[in-house]
């Protein structure tokens, strides 16, 4: 899904940005699972609606991420979701390789079993062959 | 699902709460829908996680706030999964009536279709009917 800037530039109406950020959920447009939660800038909205890829805006480094710059794991838009509130937003995507920098197709990898945090997935790829430096 | 405080108490020490909050995407256990995104502090954690019962923290109005408080549409926690950074979790629940102060069972009501924001649910409930003066 790719939408012109003037589209995109008026759906970013439709959203409230708090401290600058809305919220992104990104699932798997197959199975639904959800592959990540991370926070999106209104260039980092603009840039994905337009290029059709995920782009987000990492808080901790202060600079527009697009999904896959290091690791090629690119996240293709399917479809977008808005929140009544306009602060969140569902993004299904088609996920290349995986989405966790730890090596797993999801960040959900723990699920809360009989009291404790046990992992659910099994590790889909080597973060060190696909990370060199960074995240992405 | 219910854990007693002490259980509840070392799921959180695997979190990363920023300024006080992590993000809770909340699904429909059956259809994985997502119902809404919000926020949590440590006691809406812990609330949630001991009653089984979700508990969100209200940025807007700085206070714990039970879902359903007001509405009666509860959200019967079964299942929680954690993510890799701890900042995000997901809740699988049964969802009595609808997430969606709005009147609708999913806050995410509104989808991007042909360049447009359209809505893809019906109301299933009359909010006037339902909330008072407040959400919840």
């Amino acid at each position: 899904m790719r939408l012109s800037l003037k589209e995109a530039q008026e759906i970013t109406k439709a959203l409230k940005f708090r401290d600058g950020l809305v919220v992104a959920v990104t699932r798997d447009s197959r199975t639904k699972d959800v592959l990540m939660v991370a926070s999106m800038n209104r260039q980092a909205v603009l840039k994905t609606l337009t290029t059709g890829m995920m782009h987000y805006w990492s808080v901790s480094r202060r600079r527009l991420w697009l999904k896959g710059e290091v690791s090629r794991h690119y996240q293709i838009v399917q479809d977008v979701h808005v929140d009544c509130d306009g602060d969140a937003l569902v993004f299904d995507v088609k996920q290349v390789g995986g989405a966790c920098h730890e090596g797993y197709r999801s960040c959900f990898y723990r699920k809360v079993k009989r009291g404790e945090l046990k992992e659910t997935l099994k590790k889909s790829f080597k973060p060190e062959e696909v990370y060199r430096s960074s995240r992405g």
